[in-house]
């Protein structure tokens, strides 16, 4: 089957995620922390760099005004100064922030940054408990951005626990999926993963595609983090983790590998898919 | 939200796979294996047995010709014997056999059993590598059984691999799923679970439903199987499994609790979708 192509032939893609400890509301302390993680990543030649779920603003906000107070726009020097940072590279930032809209609507959002600018923003359409009280869900459906170093999906943390949401992508084409998130510390029997990182496995795995998941790290007013960061390859396997007190992952991929869905000598993860037994997605749960 | 109920209101409900080792072409003595099973299941006041994919079979066809030798309908005294050993309980058995159709069409599928007869029998609709040189994929959704243990969803195998069956069921309103399969065994790093039950385990968790996945054990013409057996919560989490040379897991569950979708004050594994935005998943790879 012909896939989706990129426009560029992508060879080799090193992926890398920092598990920052952003700080709630501080808006400039919290843009010192990415530009350092955005440096960092440039000295070790990393094409596409993954930052947490609001990672601009901070997450467990006590009020709507508050959250108000570090939300900003794709136009803020925050963006412009990441795109300054990757001046003369092909290098790509996923960044969370709390994204103003009109009429002081707020969205938890990612922006997709390259030297040139911003080239996407998505804002959150599976919204996480308390998020509610802040944020308006987004209305369109999650981006893939073409860029150098292969089609690039772009969710956000919940989202991810939608399987529609990463089997959209894969079948609009994407290689990747970037997922910036917050994962509030959850309960793990002994000797298994987080359930986020199954989940990501899982979609990795019956989509065929690699997963970078940028968890953060810290605690903010009680709240405990999973720190569950990590990248998994297309097959569905870890890649790699932060270890011990460690805050990054990086793992070299080639995305491509991605387009290749053949999985047996007859069998092809969307080819054998039946749409038409499938029409029940489309719908609510029933009602009784 | 109100969901849709069981005719009867379902206490605890005990589950158990069997991991049979049937041979291939073997009708009798595979008759012989099955029974057993459903009378030590008797005994031992199982509500649900799984057993299975093709158990009544074997799997490793040399040809059409020998899986049409051992074809059979859901008329075959197998299903009426299985029948009279349930008589004067409310147990369910659930087995995989090789049908046949009309016109020698042949499907991999799997029957409802209870002391009343066949209640349903499901074609397997995601056909596995040298499957297709045998069986016809179904054509009809997955079926929901409303037994008195609760909402029993079915799929076979490979099916379980693509989210949209799993998604489809809950949907409808299953509280658990049978899964007879037969896992040829792949390649798994240290530590982690053999992929299908990192899918199944997924499955369980992003649907709020419990899952039961019956693998067969043995070597068949030099296929090994992963042996991969497992009842899951419908958080994910794994209830039981095989140890050591053992075939069998059994697991005491709770079916009705499946249907509670709610995960946070303000979270519903179902409420939170967002059809709208899935309208992708009705339509075939994009071709470039």
């Amino acid at each position: 089957m012909s896939r989706a192509t990129s426009a560029v032939d992508t060879g080799v893609a090193r992926i890398r995620c920092v598990q920052l400890a952003p700080v709630v509301g501080d808006l400039a302390g919290n843009r010192n922390l990415i530009l350092g993680a955005v440096r960092e990543a440039k000295d070790a030649r990393v094409d596409v760099l993954v930052l947490p779920e609001l990672a601009a603003s901070g997450y467990v906000f006590s009020s709507k005004r508050e959250a108000s107070s570090v939300a900003v726009t794709a136009e803020h020097p925050l963006f412009a100064d990441i795109a300054d940072e990757l001046a003369f590279t092909t290098a790509i930032v996923v960044v969370g922030f709390c994204e103003r809209g009109e009429r002081d609507v707020l969205f938890n959002s990612a922006a997709v940054i390259s030297a040139a600018g911003v080239l996407a923003v998505y804002r959150k359409t599976h919204l996480w408990d308390r998020e509610k009280l802040f944020f308006t869900p987004g209305t369109e459906p999650a981006p893939i951005v073409d860029t150098p170093h292969g089609r690039m999906g772009v969710l956000i943390c919940y989202d991810l626990e939608f399987p529609e949401m990463p089997r959209s992508l894969a079948l609009d084409g994407a290689d990747f999926i970037a997922v910036p998130t917050n994962w509030p510390l959850g309960t793990t029997p002994a000797g298994e993963h987080p359930a986020e990182i199954i989940l990501a496995m899982a979609a990795a795995r019956s989509n065929g595609v690699f997963i970078a998941c940028c968890d953060r790290a810290g605690t903010e007013r009680d709240v405990a983090w999973t720190e569950g960061t990590v990248i998994i390859d297309q097959f569905g396997w870890i890649l790699d983790r932060p270890t011990g007190d460690g805050s990054v992952a990086t793992a070299d991929i080639f995305p491509a590998l991605a387009r290749d869905k053949a999985i047996s000598a007859r069998n092809d993860l969307m080819a054998d898919r039946r749409p038409l037994l499938y029409s029940r997605l489309q719908s609510s749960p029933t009602e009784s």
